[in-house]
């Protein structure tokens, strides 16, 4: 078993850097998620120093647990959302999140058609590239908005709703672009193909969505009747299971479902205690076990020969990722009644891409979105590496970028 | 990833199962146990016409989780033993301890020598069925003692200790068994290469066991002044994931690292509050995800067409693993001065295997021991079923047994 040799290693090094990012007032999830994509290249350089250790890395065990730490984090990251939000989104927040969400899309629509060569797969890929540019990662800005106690301002309300909706629709078109591709394949692919599959997705959520709003608070009041041991988390896994093996079913990754799972597991379905610590446990699982082993998977991807090859495109993309955020979001913002300031606080507390846009880029590797044209030329060889460092970048500044914002705007 | 499908179908079944158990006043990982194992000898059985499940069990990721499930159960298992106990241990527990431990190790040698082949593997053999039959599982006896608010009278407390002690002697005694395979390998095996071997087990319980007791609480003093999320379940992961992976460099199983490693973890090195979070998620993680999946692989391997073969050696080593548990732990302790009901209730509490024994079962199995004589003869091609058979039968029995005894004393 030398993968727990591994897991050892990743863990020390990767808590190291949380521990750092923390003391430098920076959340320890930007720590985690740079070190451990740092240690991945780190690995694939001197792979010939570290032939344990790399090996380790090249096993079907350590792939298989790097799609737990994908499931997992996914199905974390539902959980951490409450679908009750939704509801009470005020009408600014809605503005805010069409913008957010509607901007980035485009203009990575944009970004893909004017830079991207001609390829069955360049429409998919363009789609893709906006998808990418709309996530937001609520973790960090949840814990900015919290640290400073702003959580509750009209700004920290607005940018954790809106952020809400973008991530649920940027899900829904990667699910919508997965099934594409999944029936298409990278050969061919049009927009013909995609209506059935188009069906299948709408059925998918059609399905969940109900489920989720409808049995999963009856189960949660009637499962306390029930006696085996660690009950609540067992039901809760036993639904993003078979949520994520529906959106399978469904040709969807399977992410899709895990995260759905958790959004509709929140405080309103059992008693808070018990989220409370069934979200404990999932935050133990996955901080504290299998994330880690994500992030360095993410690292073992990366290509800096060939993002050094395009480094225009990667300085655009960073960019555009930033305004597309600023402009989308913070325009809305101050339309409704935000000062200017506030407005770009919110554009820029939803620049965050986080964990979830290094799944979502994982997802798109995977089902071999940037292999078209063939060979593919270095801008679309590079798509990957240069979506995991636009996410890597704007993750570690939006942080520094809003506590600078903040402290300027406090006298 | 059919894995997914395969665990929500495991999770499902053994729940279910853990449920009935807890209504018919059994402990529930006794359903979890016996509900796994016939779940996987049904999918061994008609493996043809569920396909996809049966390939996801053949795959080299659900050979990954199950060692994952074996770490995490041993490191839970480990975690509920609080070492603390075992220097407030009375002297008639360690008279219980001695005769629990010594007479199932001879009554095994024995059984072993008499029945066995011939073989270069013949001494080990028999050491291994000797180990099989000390091995108590503890948190079957805590359960049904709790239950009728006997664990802490004289006859609960003695049993406790007792067991502990055994399941650590037994657990040092695999060590030195598996350390001495790993050398010898299965084609030879001479007492003289033991030696070495021995002196490696030594040296990893000399430097383990110092660390446990002097350098956990240090450490257990000082975390709490880090700042990263889940540090409390990280720090115990990286303590146990050190300790496996330092077994493992001492040609041990890792299993004896994680176990050793959540034995040095209780209340007095974290304050009760981070102890009972941190055994919590672990639990989550264990009995709410990676033990089914476990206990399903353990009736993968079962063999009842071998069993039939040899259906009265099999008769034999459960009367054997009864016998031997209340002749040592309840002789000694009826001397002492307990009552001889009370002293059968000693021996009885002390029968049940649980899963540890399946553990150590698969450890020797895929350490080759079943190998020798090649071919193998019925009786040791059954072993590692008969030994299985064995502990699903005394988990089942014991609880059940322990009920009447008490119900009959009680007027």
């Amino acid at each position: 078993m030398d993968i727990l040799y591994l897991i050892l290693v990743l863990l020390v090094i990767t808590r190291v850097f949380a521990e750092l990012a923390e003391r430098i007032r920076v959340p320890a999830i930007v720590g985690e998620l740079v070190a451990g994509v740092a240690l991945g290249l780190f690995l694939k350089t001197f792979q010939g120093n570290l032939p344990v250790l790399w090996s380790a890395t090249q096993s079907e065990t350590y792939t298989s647990i790097v799609s737990l730490g994908m499931f997992f984090l996914m199905l974390l990251a539902g959980i951490r959302m409450e679908p009750f939000d939704f509801a009470r989104t005020s009408k600014s927040a809605i503005l805010v999140a069409i913008g957010g969400m509607a901007v980035p899309v485009g203009a990575g629509l944009l970004l893909g058609t004017l830079v991207l060569p001609e390829s069955p797969l360049k429409l998919v890929q363009s789609l893709f590239l906006g998808v990418a540019l709309a996530i937001t990662a609520v973790p960090v800005a949840v814990r900015i908005f919290l640290d400073v106690g702003e959580l509750d301002t009209s700004v920290g309300k607005t940018v954790i709703a809106a952020a809400l909706w973008d991530d649920l629709i940027s899900l829904f078109l990667l699910a919508v672009l997965i099934a594409a591709m999944a029936s298409g394949g990278i050969e061919s692919f049009a927009v013909k193909d995609a209506l059935p599959l188009l069906a299948k997705v709408v059925f998918f959520f059609a399905v969940t969505i109900p489920v989720g709003l409808l049995v999963f608070p009856l189960v949660g009041r009637y499962f306390r009747y029930l006696r085996f041991p660690e009950v609540d988390f067992s039901m809760l896994l036993i639904a993003a299971l078979a949520y994520a093996t529906f959106a399978e079913r469904m040709d969807m990754h399977f992410i899709v479902g895990a995260f759905l799972a958790g959004m509709f597991f929140h405080p309103g379905v059992v008693p808070p205690k018990v989220y409370e610590r069934v979200e404990r446990q999932m935050s133990g699982i996955t901080r504290g076990f299998l994330a880690p082993i994500f992030f360095v998977s993410v690292g073992l991807h990366l290509d800096f020969s060939a993002v050094a090859a395009v480094p225009a495109f990667l300085g655009l993309l960073i960019l555009v990722a930033f305004l597309s955020k600023v402009v989308g979001a913070g325009l809305p913002a101050y339309w409704v009644g935000l000062s200017k300031p506030e407005a770009i606080m919110v554009g820029i507390g939803m620049s965050g891409r986080g964990a979830v846009e290094l799944i979502v880029a994982g997802v798109a590797l995977e089902a071999g979105l940037f292999l078209q044209p063939s060979p593919p030329p270095p801008i679309v060889a590079s798509l990957y590496s240069s979506i995991v460092i636009m996410a890597l970048v704007t993750t570690v500044l939006t942080p520094l970028l809003l506590r600078r914002l903040i402290s300027k705007r406090a006298p």
